[in-house]
């Protein structure tokens, strides 16, 4: 059962056929993923393996979707922005290795397989999360740089949404959180930092990639918060509606681990308002593009009626 | 007792105060890393905290002071020269925070003092790792950025040595090496992963803050490449003939691990020599600067007859 079936979004959204478009992006991100890490035999064989076993778990590539969207959003072009959006999954993938070890949320598996600490051991986990967060970092470099957004910019954005101010505060939150009684803006504060920060930095770097303006910057930094947020929130309503084997990953494990989520606190259909509120504000903030952000309002939809 | 107690340096070197030069060096160093890291009071406290108990543990500051060195040696100013010094702290401290959890080297006691996680726990010692090296980028990316060598370029050499072909090589190589049999070829391709990269990163960035030319840096990498090896090796000896007292760390670790050294391998005389004669290459590699790398002479000495 999907989240909300009402959606007020635009005639183009729903006719947008974001099945095709979510495959090709797949692809051709996946592509380039596979050119910016070092194959799997490059020596110390284990640490690139590792790295790419997580990599290539068949991830939804939800944020350098995003990513790509908006650079078409700004009238980018899609492989200007492609090392950034490589950069941001490679983070985002150093995020999920490293919160599944036992220190953290002990998970056995992702997305229906055996997690990375399970398959290589916690010494080569840790390794490879830290070695995909430092290759995104040197995939960014590969990045062209813009005249309003130099390679230093890049590395800013990257760097704040990275580090112990956002995605990281967010996971020691999480982390200090279990078990004790969180408030709604408590659990804000951690969707913030722990899911929105990325996805919001993985679509204003979209926009930088095409040399992006700062009104049009401001428009997809809205979005993206936004977006981000809607998106966690689905999140916490999965982990309770949805079976283990629908997520690919054990479902119910928030409730368990008595972790603050919106169900939670506010219950599941005062949750799936709030999702959907989130959702309608993201795709406000896309007005300015009047019609070239159609497939960031459809990646809006998708986030918001996806089962998984 | 020292290592070496021949070395061919020069007179300048060696009436060089290096003591009273690493002592203001440090506490430049210190202050500047202390305006780069948040607060400790700064959300999330623990996390800030966490980073700041490891980088602020009694580290010597030999990279940061060999990268401010490498600067003064092409005529550059050491403030320019700061950030970057301060970034490749950050990796190091990073990289010893996760070397010490229980999944990598297990170990209880570095500098003295009980290691990250012995203190916060794994989760937030993992996290402080992850912040740390996230932070180094985030520095690194407030220096100026030069004509020949702009931001772009700093970033991949940052990203290079600390990376899955670098650093994190190093580390896998080491893990993977435990308890078996290695051969000298091998123990040298992991001390050049695991130490050599990183100190030749921090003085060649001390070159490029200088805008130095390519021959310089050439001279530059010849020096860290050899004073690296050299330290490591170094490292190796004391590990053996130091107490636990002396180096602030469990002495015998390497020993007892199984973990392949030079003492183990080439017998402790043998492993003197050669840290001896790799000092006396990082040495003739700085011919070019005929005169203006005493402060890089006098810390190759030192790093040779260094007791802990």
């Amino acid at each position: 059962m999907s989240v909300a079936s009402t959606f007020v979004g635009s005639s183009r959204s729903s006719s947008f056929n974001l099945g095709a478009y979510l495959d090709a992006r797949s692809r051709a991100i996946n592509r380039a993923l596979d050119r910016f890490l070092p194959t799997a035999r490059t020596k110390p064989g284990t640490i690139h393996r590792a790295m790419r076993y997580s990599l290539f778990a068949g991830g939804k590539r939800i944020r350098p979707a995003l990513c790509l969207a908006a650079a078409e959003a700004c009238g980018g072009q899609v492989q200007a922005a492609m090392a950034l959006a490589c950069a941001v999954e490679c983070i985002h993938t150093y995020s999920l290795i490293h919160d599944d070890l036992p220190a953290m949320d002990d998970d056995d598996f992702r997305r229906g397989k055996p997690t990375n600490h399970k398959v290589f051991g916690e010494g080569i986990a840790i390794l490879a999360g830290d070695a995909l967060l430092t290759q995104a970092f040197e995939i960014a470099a590969q990045a062209k740089g813009w005249p309003r957004h130099p390679h230093r910019t890049i590395f800013q954005e990257l760097t704040r949404a990275a580090g112990s101010l956002q995605l990281i505060a967010g996971q020691v939150a999480d982390l200090e959180g279990e078990g004790k009684s969180v408030s709604a803006g408590q659990l804000r504060y951690i969707h913030e930092r722990k899911t929105s920060a990325l996805l919001c930095c993985a679509v204003r770097l979209g926009g930088m990639s095409a040399n992006c303006t700062p009104a049009q910057l401001s428009a997809l930094t809205d979005f993206g918060y936004h977006v981000g947020l809607a998106f966690q929130v689905i999140d916490d309503i999965l982990d309770v509606t949805q079976t283990s084997e629908q997520l690919g990953k054990t479902a119910g494990k928030d409730h368990a681990a008595k972790k603050a989520t919106y169900p939670a606190i506010l219950g599941l259909d005062r949750s799936r308002k709030i999702a959907l509120q989130l959702t309608n504000k993201a795709y406000s903030a896309l007005r300015p593009f009047k019609g070239r952000a159609v497939a960031l309002e459809a990646l809006a939809r998708y986030l918001l009626e996806r089962d998984r």
